[in-house]
C-alpha cells in the first residue's frame, strides 16, 4: 500500500482522484491540500464521498507531501512548476495533471500560457504520460506530465494513422467537443447552467492551449518525423457535464493502397486495457465511457473518398485526467495497470 | 461464487444489475434472458459493458434459470407472476424487481394494475425487500419483492417518524420527482428528449401505482397500526436521467413534546450501510447518490411550526431497484451486505 | 408611444424586459442603466438582441430616468428603495421587479432581508402588482411592486380556494421548483452547469424570502381574513433554465359540500388573458409557458379525499417577472393588457 | 390575408409553422391535416397553442387544400411527391419542407432515399428555397423546395468563399451538430431523453441524406462550376432540443492573396434580414437564435494558416425549416420578407 498526496484537491480532477483512489487496492490518499479549504472535511465539499473519504483538506506543505510515495498535482497551470524543485528534492515521485510539463519547449510554453516557465530545468526530466505511447518511460519516471484531455482523445484517434504514415500530417482537422467539467470548478458567468444549458458553441477558435501539445505529440508519432504536424483544432462546449468527443479528419496520402483501417486500429490497440476499437459501423457515444477510464474509437472512410474520419471519446475527468494519472501511477509502481480503474461506465 | 440469472435484461434495471454484478466478488451472472434480443451480445445493446460482460441474451427457459442460485426479475409487472410457480418449483430463490408481489392484497393489486393477479397463492410467501425494515425475513426468504423506487425513498424518509408515532399518519403529503429512467426504456413519444428536456411536470396525480404500496408500508410501520396511513402522493418528471427526490410533509402529533428529530433519524439509521442522515442544515442532492446504493436524508421543521419536512434522495435504478435487489441477495446468501455495492456516486 | 427606462439591465429580468419591449407597439426603451457595463452595447452582452436593440448601457442617472414615462427596476433587492424618493420626485411612474416594496410591514421586510428598509415611507404607496387580484389599484398606481416568481404561481393556484373559503388556510403546503434562471446571472459555483445539470435538490427549506410575501397575499385573499395563512414552502432547483412549477396541497374545510372545483377555477379566471385553467385531467408542463406570460393551472382531488392538489406553472422570467411587469405597465397606461405579450410559448 | 394549408401538422415543423403563422399579419392557417389525429384540436397536442390556435386536425383532402393560396408540406419524405400532381392541378402554390424536391437528379434522389421518386416530372419546376441565393426564382415559383436544416447552415457559411473562388471545393469538411428536434417527433428508443441526455455522438458518418443536397448547392455556388464540390459531412447529435451548429473547414486556394474574410462575409450579407455576420473575434452560440429565423456566422483563419474555419448557427426548426418556409411564402406573395418572423431569440 503506497501513500498518496494530492495538491489542489478542491477541483473536479481532485474529487475524481479521490473517487477512484478511495477504492484502489494498493494506494491510500494520506494528504490532500487546499489553501482555501484547509481544515474542512473533503466530504463537506463533495457529498458523494461521505462514508468513503475521511480526510480533511490541509495547507500545502512540502514536508508532509514529501513523505508520500507519490504526489498528484490537480492544480491550474503555474502551480506545480513552482513547488516542483523542493518537492522532487524530497525524493517523492510526481504525477502532474496540469499543463506545466507537457510542452518540451519552454519558450513555446511561455508563448501559449502567457508567462515565463517557473522551472524550465525540470522540463527535460518530465515524461509525457500517455501510456499507450510511452509505457516504458513512464515506468521509471520521477515526474510524469499527464496529457491534456483533448490531446488524449485526439492522439489515441490519430496515432495508428501517423505511426504508419497513412495520412498527410500537415492538414489534420480536429473538431472536438467537451462537457463543461473541462472548464473546472470556477465561479464564472460563462459557465453557469443558465448560460450553457440547451446551447452549443465553439471557443478558443483562434488558438487553444492544447494545440501545441497535440502538434508536438503528433509530430513525435511519425516514424521519420520529417514533416511537422499541422493541426486545425476547434474545441466546442457541450451542454453536459462529462465527456469529450473528438472527430478527426485526415487525408490519405495514398488512397489507392490504403490498408484495411479497421484492422490497423484493432492491431494497434489489441493489448491496451483502456482503448476499445468499436466494431465496424458502430460509433462511440460519450456516455459509453462516463466515469470510466476507457477510450472508445471508430474509424471510417465515408464514400470511399480520400478523407478518413476518426471518432474517439473519453471521459475528460477520467481517461482525460485523473484516471489516466492513476494508470500512470500503476505503471510507475508496478501495479496491475487497471488497478482501481476497472469501472463500468454509468449508463444510462 | 453463486450463479445468477436475470429475466428481462434489456431494460434499465437489467443493465444496472449487470453493471454492479459484473464486479461482485461472490456472484456471477450466467443467464440473461430477452425474447426480443435472444442471441445478441449484451454489450451490443449497452456499449458501457464492452470488455466487462461477455454474455448473450437467451430465450427465457425455466430449466436454465432453475440451475441458478438466484434469479432476478427485471421485467414489467405481470411477467414474474406467470413464471413464478414453475421457477420456484426448481428450488431457486427469486428476487423480483417488479410490482408483482409487493401488495399483500391480491384484489387491491388487481384494482391498481387493472388485471387479475396471475399467482395469488405465492403472494403470502413473498417478503417485502426493504432491508432497513425487514432484514431478518429477507435472510430466509425464497421470494423477495423489491420495493418500488418512490416507495423506497418515501419510506426511508418517514419510517423514523411513524415508528415513533410522532406524526399524524392520516395527512401525509409526499411530493416526489424522478429522472426519466424511471419510465424505462420504451419507445414512447412522451419520453423523448424533445418532449422533456428543459421542462417539468407532475403526472399520475389522480393515482399512481406506488400509492397503495406506500400506504401499506407506512401502515405497517406504526407500532399499533390502528390508524390506516393516508397519503397524498404526487410524482413529477425531472428533465434528467437518474435520481429520485422525495419531499415529505408530516404534521407533528404533539408539537410541544417533539424530540430532537435530527437525533431520532441518526439513531434509527446508525447501523445502516446505505442510509446517510445528513448533518443538520444540509440538504441532499440527487447527484450525491448517482450510481450508488445510498439514500441520503435530511429532516427539518421550518420556522419551528407543526409541519415536519423530510427530504430523501436515491438513485432510482440503484437503491430504487437493482442495487437494493443485490443488497437483498447479499442478505439472503450471507454475504457482506455491501458486497458489490461499495460504489462512490459519480460527481460531478 | 411612451418612453421606458430600465435600471439594472444586465440581469436576466433586464434582458427579458428588452426582448418583450423591443416589439411592444406603444412603448420604447430609451434608457437602460448598468454601472458595470456603461458604454457597452446591450447586444454585446445578449447576442439574441443583435438587430433588435441598438441601445448602450449608461450610468444610472435620475435626471435621464426622470424623463421617462415609466421606469422598471430590474435590480437586486436594496437598490430600488434607495433611488426611489429622488426618482418619484420627478413624477415618473415606477414598476419595481425587486422585493423592495412587496411586504407591507417594514420590520418583517428587515427581518427576512437582513437589513433595514431604506425607504419605509413609500411602502404604503406601493401597489402589489398581481393584476388578477389588484387591477384597479394598479391602474392608478405611481409605484407598483411586482410579485416574486414563486408567489405569483402560488397565489394564482390558491386564490380561488381561499377567496371562497374552501380550504384550511393554516396548513397549506407549497412544494415548488424553479429553473436556474431564478437565481440570476451571478458568478456562483453553486449555479454552474457542472453543479446542477442532471441533479435536483431543495433549498431554502428553513425559510425562503418568498414565504412572508406568500403568506401576506394569501391572508389578504380571504374574505374575512380572520385566520392568518400559514404556509410550509419548500422550493427546489431544477436542472433547466426557465420555468416554475408549483404543487400546492390544501385540506378542504368541508369535504362533503365541496363545489365542483374545476368550475370554481374556470369561473374565477374566465376573463383573465394570462391564466389558463386546463381541462380536467390535463396537467401543466413548464414548457407550455416557456417565454410566454401565461400561467396554466390544474386542480384535482386525488381519490376524492380531503386534500386538494393544485398545479400551476409560469415562466419565472415572464409571468414571474418581466412579462408581469409589462402587463402592469399596460394597465397603468391604459394599453391593451396583452400588448407586447401576445407571445406563443416556445415548444418544443 | 391569404389562406394557408398545412399537410402533416403533428410534427415539430408543423407546430413551428403554427407558432409563427398564428401571429402573421397577412396569413391565416385555415386547414391543417393529420390522418392520425383527425378531429382533435391542435392545442390538445401542443398546449403552447392553447388560446392562440382554434383549429382541429382534418383528414388530408386535396379539394380543401386546393382552396388555399399556399400549402406547406411538413411531412416525411415521400408524402409530398405523391400528392403533388393533384394538388398543383388546383392552382395552389406549394412550399415543401420535406426532401422530395431538393435534389435535381431523380436517380441520385432514389439512391439516397432508397425508393423511386414518385413525381419526377415536377422536379424541374421546383425552385430551391434558399432566399439568400435564389430570391428572384422563389418570387415566381409555383413549387418551392425548402432546404434541409444542415444544408441551410452549411451553405450560408460557405457561399461567400465558393462564390469568390477562395477555397478548394474538393476538400471541404463540414462538422455539424444538431439538437434532437431534428429527428422529429417519432417514438424511437434512440431518441429518448434517457438515451441522449448528458451524451454526444456522431451519426450517419458513412453517409447522411443531406450530403448530396449540400454538394449540389455548393457546386452551383461556384461561378464556373467546373469542379464538383466534394464534402466530408459528419453530423452529431446534441443533448438539447433546438439548434444547429456547423463548423466548416476549407483550404484557401491562394493563401497569400486572400482578401479580408470578415469584409467578404459582411458585404455578401449586408442586405440580408436573416443573416448576421458577427464582429471579428465573436463566436455564435445556438441559443442566440433559439426560436428565431436568424443565422449567425463567424469566419476566422486560425494562426493565419491555410485552413479557414466558418461557424454558423441556426434554429433547425426555424431558419432550418418552418421559419425559412414562411420567409419563402413572404417572398412569393410580395409581403415584407420578415413579416411574422421578426422574433427575438429566447435567451436565456
Amino acid at each position: 500500500m503506497i501513500n498518496v498526496g494530492i495538491v489542489g484537491g478542491t477541483g473536479y480532477t481532485g474529487v475524481e482522484l479521490l473517487r477512484l483512489l478511495c477504492k484502489h487496492p494498493q494506494a491510500k490518499v494520506s494528504v490532500i491540500t487546499s489553501r482555501a479549504e484547509a481544515g474542512i472535511p473533503v466530504s463537506d465539499l463533495y457529498p458523494n464521498l461521505r462514508g468513503h473519504v475521511d480526510l480533511c483538506f490541509s495547507e500545502p506543505d512540502v514536508e508532509a507531501l514529501g513523505k508520500c510515495d507519490v504526489v498528484f498535482f490537480a492544480t491550474p497551470h503555474g502551480v506545480a512548476q513552482n513547488l516542483m524543485p523542493a518537492l522532487m528534492a524530497t525524493g517523492t515521485r510526481v504525477i502532474d495533471l496540469s499543463a506545466d510539463f507537457r510542452i518540451r519547449d519552454a519558450e513555446l510554453w511561455a508563448h501559449w500560457y502567457d508567462q515565463a516557465h517557473g522551472c524550465p530545468e525540470l522540463i527535460s526530466e518530465a515524461v509525457y504520460g500517455l501510456p499507450e505511447n510511452n509505457r516504458a518511460a513512464i515506468k521509471s519516471a520521477r515526474l510524469v506530465a499527464c496529457p491534456g484531455c483533448y490531446p488524449t482523445a485526439a492522439q489515441l484517434g490519430l496515432l495508428p494513422l501517423l505511426e504508419n504514415e497513412l495520412v498527410d500530417p500537415t492538414g489534420l482537422i480536429i473538431s472536438a467537443a467537451s462537457g463543461a467539467s473541462g472548464a473546472g470548478r470556477q465561479a464564472k458567468v460563462g459557465m453557469l447552467l443558465t448560460e450553457n444549458s440547451g446551447s452549443f458553441k465553439a471557443y478558443g477558435v483562434s488558438g487553444h492551449r492544447h494545440l501545441p501539445e497535440i502538434e508536438q505529440a503528433l509530430h513525435d508519432a511519425q516514424p521519420a518525423a520529417a514533416v511537422p504536424a499541422a493541426v486545425t483544432f476547434v474545441p466546442h462546449l457541450l451542454p453536459m457535464v462529462r465527456g469529450i468527443h473528438v472527430t478527426s479528419y485526415a487525408r490519405a496520402l495514398n488512397p489507392d493502397t490504403l490498408p484495411d483501417l479497421q484492422r490497423v486500429f484493432e492491431e494497434r490497440y489489441v493489448d491496451e486495457p483502456f482503448v476499445d476499437v468499436l466494431p465496424e459501423g458502430q460509433v462511440p457515444e460519450t456516455r459509453s465511457v462516463k466515469g470510466s477510464n476507457m477510450c472508445r474509437i471508430s474509424v471510417c472512410q465515408p464514400q470511399g473518398r480520400d478523407t478518413i474520419v476518426i471518432l474517439s471519446v473519453i471521459d475528460n475527468l477520467t481517461k482525460g485526467a485523473s484516471g489516466q494519472a492513476i494508470q500512470n501511477m500503476n505503471i510507475m509502481f508496478g501495479f496491475e495497470e487497471s488497478a482501481g480503474l476497472d469501472v463500468v461506465a454509468l449508463l444510462p
